[in-house]
């Protein structure tokens, strides 16, 4: 069966090692969301050996989007109902932003206010700095 | 400011240690949904020291819904925006669930179907043998 995440980065890759890497996928109203993809098809965490190191990338991708966007909180989700190949969304969220304080799969409750610019040559300077 | 989760447990505790506890909240069409709830206070988790520790507990909440509902996918969310207290969903998701594919925030896609009875205390003691 076809795959979306074997088959592409899915995303502007900022990070990449032989597990995993990390993307900005473009999002409308998103700019501070970022993906982590393992690089092998897996479908659940408790299938990966190397869930801590998993992990590890997913707190740098938190630690950075702290950094740089400030959000007035983080999501982070393994979902995979639609692409059941392992990925990650970490998300900069803000109280005026589409969804809060829903989830962003929720139906929108305003229109997206504007982010500051973050290039994703910051936000991959800012990831190799914390990995 | 008060915090329903410093205030109450959130659901029928099955296991507890000094970090976190993982409860069994009373959801509609989602027994098998757990949820990992640090008992302290902490926003996010790269706030917390020991986020390895806490995951592993995530892990085995989801190892345990795998055992005992056999679910098609298992998704995992720490979200927080309503209640900054950090806690994470492990949830045991079918196809013919009220929301599949999409998460369990979106709107309902179908009636929820039921779902074998497993009791609290058989979740307890399986979550028990794995940590």
């Amino acid at each position: 069966m076809s795959c979306e995440l074997c088959e592409a980065d899915g995303g502007s890759v900022l990070w990449r090692d032989e597990l995993c890497r990390v993307v900005r996928p473009a999002v409308e109203g998103y700019p501070g969301l970022l993906r982590v993809i393992v690089n092998r098809h897996v479908k659940e965490m408790t299938d990966l050996a190397e869930r801590d190191r998993l992990m590890r990338v997913v707190f740098a991708a938190e630690t950075v989007l702290r950094q740089l966007y400030h959000p007035d909180k983080v999501n982070l989700a393994s979902l995979g109902n639609v692409v059941p190949h392992l990925h990650w969304h970490v998300i900069a969220r803000f109280v005026d932003d589409a969804h809060f304080p829903d989830p962003i799969w929720a139906p929108a409750r305003r229109a997206a206010k504007p982010r500051p610019a973050v290039t994703d040559d910051a936000l991959a300077r800012a990831i190799m700095a914390v990995l």
